[in-house]
């Protein structure tokens, strides 16, 4: 069996990967990983380890081999789904009426949900005193996460067809401060470069069975220049030349969180954007989120200005493109550091917005549930489009809509379902397995029900192996489950035609990859249970 | 002022870097500065944190601001001494005679030279048995490191020439494993980027005194590229196809010391060769120094295999160039690890060794010592090229054969001379200010006397002040003194001519900039004394 010829029979998921390597193979391997990730930045800070003249850091979590994924799979997700998904999603964030009626009823359980209402509503209303037009185009850089799903209950160890019986589900969709690119693109490199050095060669085991892996087996990713790629497009819609005649030029203004330990997933974006051409870099700076009602001023044209700390708070630079990498947790909107105003100043501003404020309230969990009512595609999608994109979609229930007593068995819901908040992204919140009846019991109970989603289990392959290395878990080989990100960007202008926008720029921008054991429920990165890791494709 | 024009008169050393940033300024400042390094791998691990699955690291210490240095003697250090110097080495190197004149006498007390004479002999008895041709081909990379010397005794603060009283003196000269290329080159960069970006804008001090440093103020450097592409022509010279029929290929093999916290400095050269060109890569391995034996195999034709971890001990390639980061130090040679053995397979080899064994014995500061003995030079170099040279060097004189009795008082001793181990690099052995009359007392009383060469101190130049961060010594404002290092790389091939060689390449490969607060003797960035820096190089 060899993976170079990308002709890959079902064997592999016995033998991949290679679960007897030699000690020596092994550390080397594992230092070889270890220094890739140091000499290029592919590392989180250790908490607090950060001091005014130094700070710690540790590689982020990575699979050891890069895991087995379908290639036909890969290029859907890719080729076929994300385009239509950042129409879906653009559109979206230009209906306010129907994005209302779903995530409005939410405003009075769900703080980040009622302060981003909060923020449009008075947006809406200081737009009607002031003098200048309403910034109309809007940019989105978003993140589609799939895992694949197997069509049949059939244990495909006896399947030679497995492949062919599995199909991509849509775990969410993210709209707002999508993480993960920076590291997905320095991990795609390190698995390259490691197939190119030959390291996962593996003549030891049997020599009929020798492994190659090829890095043309491993797709590129260049999810930062992808990213940075969508900034700079909307960076020039906007202008270089200010329309402040205080500012010296126009930059693009990135709003991150303080003290974040994960800048390696920012920074590298914004060094692209400066590095973007020798004789026209793209000047970018980063903002604290508490910081910029001390560090901005929005001018009576709407022009947000921004003063960098090495201008001694006298030249400012006027604001192109706001992208937005904080402001996504409820806390940040409080009255204490003056949140609401903070996001509403941004909102308010002439700069395009990554992503305005409707745009970020798309990413509630609620619209993805809603999306799955039948018709409701149809609203923005012709049916081609609205069939390939209902074909990801697992059954999301909401709590308050649905009579689970008839349908779904305490059993059932155990196994086969999975209780997400209806405000939040990610994994972090979710209720799993056993504790779902007892806590679906207590929701529909009182009038916090509304606030959750029940969506179907995404039934994951058996008998894909991979071998992870995180610094909480170590170094494990098991059974494991893979997450694809794809990362879409568009560009569009708001009109008042029965499509609600004009698209400007509509591009997939990259991808990350992710991979947990079998046996854990959440794919968080921090946590030390997802690790970043490259697709093995194979047909 | 300003310092954009290149036109700098000698006031900027009263006003940079500037002392009085506003605290966010500064606070930005270092922030950038170590998310920089953090996500370039600017890093060192950290002692003792490596386990198999992670690692801590921390930036290597750096200059917040880069540090004024004159155009002028920048260029005469890489146009106009380098080569020269590589000429001078290459032939030193094949000059037998008069190296072991030089440095046999210290085999008795210093058992590093001692190894390397004992390892030279051992292959040259070795090699009449044998039935293949010695490799004649060999490869250097040189650093040479020279600090900026006052020529007059003038107070340079009333001085408006101060520029043109200085000239460059040598402080060593490196011909093994020489270190440090691969952090100047990223240090360089993130200079140049901090520059472009407009951090080191300083409009707060005075408004007609504002301070821009431009990019193009700051030179290029691409060490690493220049390092590795020696390395390439080495490689090219050896073949591409083995000689041996057992092995799949030839490779570069880079000898390292285990467990080196410092890998930030080595890994590059690895990656830019893999990397070499798209249809091209020049393999690499590393292989640490007491895995030589274990690991690698000499054919009795005198090709030097090597079998890779993910070989599983069948397929081994064949070694082309052998680079030397390992083996400098004298517990390498000892009999446990059988450091002996490992240097006289990697030297009989018909691999290209960069450098050979004479090639290391080059190295030895009683060589830099014998080569200002008046008429020396002239054994090997032009008159023209022997002066240029020769006006590098200060005063140095070796202790069995200089009367300091006569010649020099102990105040003197104290203030202008530093006291140098004869057989080792670097400046952790040396010997500073009033501890030198006492122990050159005890080194003139017994035979160890021959060990040690006393050196006239750079006179350097004052009030040149710096701003340095080190996460032992934090960040530090005050004078400095910077050691610019040029890296030369050359290959030759020996022959019976006068000359010795006929010199195949002769080039500069890059350069590293290192500055330490005045007040310290030692330049050891290990010890986050030595910062790495970036000439701003003024007029």
């Amino acid at each position: 069996m060899s993976l170079t010829t990308h002709q890959v029979d079902h064997t592999i998921l016995e033998t991949y990967p290679p679960d007897s390597l030699p000690p020596d193979q092994i550390h080397s391997l594992l230092t070889q990983i270890k220094d890739y990730q140091s000499t290029h930045g592919s590392l989180l800070k250790v908490i607090d380890s950060e001091i005014p003249h130094s700070v710690h850091l540790q590689p982020v979590s990575v699979s050891v081999f890069p895991t087995v994924f379908p290639r036909r799979v890969f290029h859907e997700a890719i080729d076929e789904l994300q385009l239509a998904y950042n129409e879906l999603y653009g559109k979206i964030a230009e209906d306010k009426e129907w994005l209302y009626a779903v995530t409005g009823p939410l405003r009075k359980t769900e703080p980040l949900v009622d302060a981003l209402w909060c923020v449009y509503e008075e947006v809406q209303r200081q737009r009607r005193k002031v003098q200048y037009i309403e910034q109309n185009v809007h940019a989105g850089l978003f993140r589609s996460d799939y895992m694949l799903h197997v069509l049949s209950d059939s244990d495909n160890d006896d399947d030679e067809d497995w492949i062919q019986s599995l199909c991509l589900k849509q775990v969410e969709f993210n709209s707002y401060s999508c993480a993960g690119g920076c590291h997905a693109d320095k991990v795609a490199d390190m698995h390259r470069f490691l197939a190119l050095r030959g390291v996962y060669n593996c003549p030891s085991i049997d020599e009929k069975q020798d492994m190659r892996i090829l890095p043309s087996s491993l797709p590129l990713n260049n999810t930062i220049h992808g990213i940075a790629s969508l900034l700079v497009l909307a960076h020039k819609r906007y202008g270089s030349t200010p329309y402040n005649s205080a500012a010296s030029h126009t930059a693009v203004l990135m709003v991150v969180q303080p003290n974040n330990f994960n800048i390696a997933d920012e920074r590298p974006i914004e060094y692209a954007l400066w590095n973007w051409a020798d004789d026209n870099p793209i000047p970018t700076y980063r903002i604290e989120w508490q910081d910029v009602l001390h560090r901005t001023q929005l001018t009576e044209t709407g022009e947000l200005l921004f003063f960098p700390p090495e201008s001694g708070g006298r030249t400012p630079v006027e604001i192109s493109v706001i992208y937005h990498r904080a402001g996504y947790e409820p806390q940040e909107y409080s009255d204490e550091i003056k949140g609401k105003d903070i996001r509403i100043r941004l909102e308010l501003s002439r700069a395009i917005k990554c992503p305005s404020i409707l745009g970020h309230i798309t990413t509630i969990k609620k619209v993805q549930q809603a999306l799955t009512v039948p018709g409701t595609l149809g609203r923005w999608l012709t049916s081609d489009k609205a069939d390939r994109i209902r074909g990801t979609f697992v059954e999301i229930y909401s709590l308050n809509e649905f009579d689970f007593s008839e349908k779904i068995h305490d059993e059932k819901l155990t196994e086969n379902y999975i209780l997400k908040p209806a405000s939040l992204e990610g994994g972090g919140h979710n209720i799993y397995g056993s504790d779902i009846p007892s806590i679906l019991q207590t929701l529909l109970e009182n009038e916090k029900s509304r606030a959750y989603i029940l969506m179907q289990k995404i039934r994951s392959p058996q008998n894909i192996y991979g071998m992870l290395m995180s610094s909480s878990r170590g170094v494990v080989v098991d059974e494991v489950v893979s997450e694809l990100g794809v990362f879409g960007g568009c560009i569009w202008e708001k009109n008042e035609s029965s499509s609600g926008l004009d698209m400007i720029e509509n591009r997939v921008v990259g991808w990350s990859f992710k991979s947990k054991e079998r046996s854990l429920d959440e794919m968080s990165v921090v946590k030390g249970f997802g690790c970043f890791d490259t697709p093995l494709l194979v047909d």
